[in-house]
């Protein structure tokens, strides 16, 4: 595999779309598990989720399942959701709340800092210590709960302190999640994944978006940028952009990516008819009629309007299926009902993400022919290519 | 693979069935598709689904699909349905009428003729006329729609010179498509084609047809074909053979079977009580109570009867599952209701094709068992025999 | 391949789980049921299944599928059910009562001896007495039928005359199938047999199992061993063990295991309030409150009531799919309604396989994890390190 995966990688130009194999192969979907989903930080959840003592959430992809939990320290950990006797999962529940993990099978018991606290009948030899759970690398920026298997994860902090400024407005760490929905798809990940990194498909396919959102047309989004400065000043914020990305990017992992982009005039926030969906985010003084593209770590999507913020991921669930899932946050001071209607806050990415569905599945229909060969990119798929860097330069090492 | 498939292929004696691996491995399954489905001539359809400009229709097969339209010129061509840019399937209706092919994606539009002839936001290198659709081979006889995907196609035209003036009084260019059914088979392709090459198994498992007709018995047959003779030259037909099929065939991939062979007596057609089921096809002047058995290229079949004609394919789905594709046609000026009833014309190839997935399928769980080993074939499965001989010589051809 | 596996069977260490490739691999599946499956003696039925000359039964697993048969000279027979011509299943019936079995693709017809005594339109050269069904290996141990498709089975009858005395006053000959379920399992079928190899997981996994079983606890169960032993000598049994298993067997696959263990006092039999459910078995004068674990061969579990017999088979059909299959026997002559009530009867193993059916299916998940490492065993799961030493040692053998 070792020689075969470098010259494959080989094949690949950085301005065209991926090699047929990197979509349809098995053996690159598994390394696409191990060396990048393994490696790469991972938005797991929102401290929201573990407000007490005991809490937890099970964040599962590929053929992984973590527990992320909130210790008697109050510290929040993760741990590999797999008993160190007989390989059982351990946990079931997808979310709730435990003094100890008791495996389902042999009784085997863990603490909330994964240490072995009860096995039955071991011999003398054995020592409880060797076999605490499996400990996974976590991060918390401002709220967001990123997971990283690998032992040494993408140094990815001093990028994320220059962000810091930049969304601290937005208060993110006291958000909630108001709702999330999982779309499966008929395709491989990076298909899914690299239809989020562009906006060349927004025009002929998202008539919605498209209707309020100036990303989809370059030269119109610059045009309106100024005056979108100027109101996102007002409403408090930075004024500022974070491009640390492929080939720019400190170190391979650590992509960093902020910019606000205007929206079209008469809309305040991503909604059908551009009035606001919920109460302002944070310390915002205004509604800017703006959004910011984020994105933290090679995997991880962001969109952050004045008044609500989506999350994106595209977990693999087999080598041409994936799962897209969306998660809608709001202040965590907002009630549903009386601060936001869910169906008009989730309306414009739930028919947006229903069009990227269809689009993709079709993408990998494609791609199956043995007649595919990679097509040239055009100027507005910079995204496809800068994920194609880090994911090419990361599947190459051992 | 070069050295190994060699090895494998020697292991197989044309008097047998094949070795278990051409029915059970992933590898093989794989050179099928590209060594035999992608280098043999294969029946798209007839030229009445396309009857004027714009009109298209798609054939799927395997991991492809191709474009069958008419152009502005009045030429049928077929190009493949893989958009030149990131890949997407650009047509996704089964049939239709366009003036241009626009790609749901990002909008990459070509013409009828597959020239691209939109595309946005590409750099100034970028040449148009470098991303044409993939063209495919196309090749139409007496109305019968074939492809090719391969570059240099079987050169089989100076065999269906031959057949030419044997099929001409039916008028097959100036059929329509009655019916079409997908009947999905849990096998590999090749035993549910193999079960179509031989008559060996007609009188024990085709109760319907065995009492029409005579093919299940050879020596029955012999004797009963001078007395059809004479009824075919009476009803406008030539009468002449055409076996250039297996060993016998002038190049791999070109074969060709043309046979007239006698119904038994009180039988004017494939129909359930022996009556006719429609018109008299092309210049036929009467009944003459035959069926002519038609093979051209690998894997394209047809059986003509006076008054309609029967087309086969068995096209792979995937390893062990295939889809047998029928289709009815009959004069093309005849109408469903006054001129023929469905369900009378469709009836005996229906209730055939149903008891074939049965055999079929229980042939492939037998072939799974690691004990089965090829067995002698009888004279009756010489049809088999010869598909074996194109398809183990096409396979090994690098 | 034969290299590799050599250095994969030796990442495992007896006093640990299985790496994790023997639970993933697709190429470990295949030998698994080469090396394994086709190898060892398997529980194919009861006697009682074929009373009469013609009577047979199907035992399918993993690709095969054989027939077992009662000939005209009341013998029974085994053979594969793959017809000799061409590969097709030649009895798709489960069980029934035919004189010939007719192949259904072209009528190759067979004896119950399994010899071939037609086949139509073969050349002169062509000899039936070369095409006999392929015959399996068969043994009946009192009534229990077993089969083996090497040419070389395991030698396991001088260890069966040590265990026949101790089995016979049980009269295994006269019973009957009282009822059979099939329970599949989203698992590989190691991981399923595993499960019943040890008591380990009975205490938390099985409540209902635990409130009448000893042998959840050792210490309890070694306690209540002298008194079982009296009341087995006044019911009519043999005290004795037999443990000829793993590393102690006579030779791979000949493993056997027998040994009586106490159930709670207040308890006749495996039923939920304690009291009878059939009547005794064989020349049984009471209830003597035990229950014996039997272990056949390698893959082959009993468990043997005063009153009922359970059989135990845990079939692969896929990497990660098994169906366990459990057999309730009673005495041939027991009427049901009158002398048991089948809801009671199967009650017990009925929840336990719905418990273990979970527990094994989050083991395999568990597995699937690319950091799942094998764990140590505990002094309680001497039966799957084992089986793991039989495994290895007949995977190891080319």
């Amino acid at each position: 595999m070792g020689a075969c995966i470098q010259n494959r990688i080989k094949q690949n130009s950085l301005d065209h779309s991926l090699t047929r194999d990197f979509y349809t192969s098995p053996d690159i979907y598994l390394l696409d598990l191990e060396r990048y989903w393994g490696r790469n930080w991972l938005f797991a959840g929102h401290v929201s989720q573990i407000p007490n003592v005991g809490d937890f959430f099970l964040f599962d992809f590929g053929n992984e399942s973590v527990i992320i939990s909130r210790d008697e320290d109050d510290t929040i950990s993760a741990y590999l959701n797999v008993c160190r006797h007989r390989g059982s999962r351990i946990c079931l529940e997808s979310h709730g709340n435990k003094r100890t993990f008791t495996c389902p099978y042999h009784a085997w018991t863990y603490n909330l800092k994964g240490d072995l606290i009860w096995a039955g009948h071991m011999p003398e030899s054995f020592k409880s210590s060797n076999y605490s759970l499996k400990s996974v690398n976590l991060m918390n920026f401002q709220g967001l709960v990123f997971i990283c298997l690998a032992d040494n994860p993408p140094s990815i902090a001093p990028t994320l302190e220059k962000l810091a400024p930049l969304t601290r407005p937005f208060a993110l760490e006291q958000l909630k999640i108001a709702h999330s929905a999982s779309y499966p798809v008929a395709a491989n990940w990076k298909l899914a994944l690299e239809n989020y990194m562009e906006c060349y498909h927004c025009a002929p396919s998202h008539k919605e978006y498209s209707k309020s959102h100036s990303l989809k047309d370059p030269d119109e989004m610059e045009a309106l940028i100024p005056s979108l400065n100027i109101r996102s000043e007002a409403a408090g914020l930075l004024i500022g952009e974070i491009n640390s990305t492929g080939p720019t990017s400190t170190d391979i992992g650590t992509d960093c990516y902020y910019r606000r982009y205007p929206l079209f005039s008469g809309y305040d926030t991503g909604s059908n008819n551009g009035q606001p969906l919920a109460p302002l985010l944070g310390s915002l003084a205004s509604y800017d009629g703006g959004a910011s593209d984020l994105q933290i770590g090679s995997l991880n999507n962001f969109l952050i309007y004045s008044d609500h913020v989506i999350a994106y991921r595209f977990i693999p669930t087999g080598l041409q299926t994936s799962d897209i899932q969306t998660f809608w946050l709001v202040r965590g001071d907002a009630e549903e009902g009386k601060d936001y209607v869910l169906d008009d806050l989730t309306w414009l990415w739930h028919v947006t993400t229903l069009d990227d569905e269809r689009i993709i599945r079709h993408n990998q229909q494609g791609v199956n022919s043995f007649h595919y060969h990679p097509g040239p990119l055009s100027s507005m798929e910079f995204g496809v290519s800068e994920f194609h860097h880090g994911y090419l330069t990361m599947l190459a090492q051992e």
